[in-house]
């Protein structure tokens, strides 16, 4: 199995989703620029939903359009629908990353629809992105466990995935938003995805919620997963733990990942200075991630860019 | 293997060492209770060394001869020396555990004595706990790194593991104070722990300086280890590192292993009772662990005592 792994930083569009700071369009991509320049190449910059809904993303078109100017990077956007899926498409968008539920209870909470009509929609948004170059992504939420509804079948999730990569999907996310997965669990489930979706990549997308963030991309990489999100200090959060932390810290899992031999192409030094910048630009968010505070071990082998 | 997990609680020991908040023998007492009650038997409750570099370790024998009568508890202390294993011994501690350094330097500049000064010390204390019931256990610091000399060779670990078993320890324990060690090393450091040290149980203390630690455990587990070293909101921290975060958290420790399947004898909601007791008892400490925070996902198999 290879050992390169990409890291996918998602912390403009779930790091932002759920706090108060309204950062501004240039501190956006001042973020993207430095993140680019400590060896990222994938950004999820923006969530094309409803401005009145999340005006902190009311200038995703915007954000698209100028990261789409920086070299090596592949701006990416989070859809819930067609109406979001061709506002992307229309601003430029190379890669969109469709969100199903597979908790049906967790889906008609979060885009008041059952789980089968997000699927049919799924079917549209491939239709609409057939004769464009558009990327279309696939990630399933609630994946490990719902904090709704509480465990969720891993067959409907299998299913589920089985569906969006047969019918276009350019990579399955399986997602946890709410923290309810544990390395067991994602061994199994992962193990049992890679045989659904073929060549089809699959991808992680960990929150740190109940401490076992790093722990299941331990497990998700021992069943071959090489893409992980993540999110800068790990902003984020989740909507049904207030307080609760978030995202694994992008910082952390380059770490983790780089130590276990992995490699990532980041440069941590800059990915701790972009840490540091964080701070001051969100002066009222609580950041995470050890690393940060902790700093790297003396005999870490940093990669030079 | 053993599906059976035993944590040991090390918070009044580990958790007190760095921190200025200075607990009384009452309130250490009421935590040691409160523990007890929530599934606990074998707690690390002081250290034995000089009163005048460690104040709040003072109370050390007192903490011994109480904590003795509390029922389905083993009461232990660390020690450092010969002088501090006679004083735990006459205080009636039943097991206790000796801790010297794999890297020359960190063990000189924490005790002052080269690393074979030290082995010898522990063939000592054996001699004098022979005629007890006391058992000693071995613990071996910078097991996977040492923030002063960096990397720290297997070979001297599992030379040093392999001379203590033989002498007598009733366990060895690797631990990481310094946050250095990463899951690929502890899968390997601890497969090749077993063939050193015959049917002496091997035990691991992490600490989460940097995120690493709960993913360490799992990779311990895989090996083998069944005996875990943790403190409550993962009090502990690191003298290197200033501000960082210390032990792995004994009640995220405890939900990870619950969550896998494993049987811990805890009750986490009592815990979390006690989590919570502590922090109007350590008011001036920056808590650690997620579970306090995010509480326990809906469909989690709670224990009943």
């Amino acid at each position: 199995m290879s050992n390169v792994v990409k890291i996918r930083e998602v912390g403009l569009r779930d790091g932002l989703q759920l706090i108060k700071s309204n950062l501004s369009t240039e501190s956006k991509l001042i973020w993207v620029n430095k993140q680019v320049s400590a060896g990222f190449t994938e950004m999820e910059v923006t969530s094309f939903v409803p401005p009145k809904l999340l005006p902190q993303f009311s200038d995703a078109s915007e954000i698209i359009i100028k990261s789409n100017k920086i070299k090596k990077l592949k701006p990416t956007a989070l859809i819930l629908n067609i109406k979001g899926a061709i506002r992307a498409i229309e601003a430029g968008t190379k890669k969109i990353t469709f969100v199903l539920s597979a908790s049906e209870k967790h889906n008609l909470s979060n885009v008041n629809c059952t789980t089968d009509q997000s699927l049919s929609m799924f079917n549209e948004i491939i239709e609409v992105s057939k004769d464009t170059k558009v990327e279309v992504a696939a990630a399933i939420a609630t994946s490990f466990g719902c904090s709704i509804q509480g465990s969720v079948p891993e067959i409907r999730v299998l299913e589920l995935a089985k569906e969006m990569a047969k019918k276009g999907a350019c990579e399955i996310n399986l997602a946890d938003t709410v923290g309810y997965a544990n390395p067991k669990q994602v061994k199994a489930l992962f193990g049992k995805l890679k045989d659904q979706i073929g060549n089809v990549p699959m991808a992680a997308h960990f929150h740190d919620t109940r401490g076992m963030g790093l722990a299941n991309v331990v497990a998700a990489l021992q069943e071959g997963v090489r893409r992980f999100d993540s999110t800068m200090a790990g902003l984020g959060g989740c909507p049904f733990a207030p307080g609760a932390s978030g995202n694994i810290a992008t910082e952390d899992c380059v770490y983790l990942l780089e130590s276990l031999g992995f490699n990532t192409s980041v440069n941590v030094d800059k990915l701790l200075e972009l840490r540091h910048y964080l701070t001051d630009l969100l002066p009222n968010e609580k950041l995470e991630g050890r690393l940060g505070v902790a700093g790297t071990a003396i005999n870490f082998k940093k990669k030079l860019l």
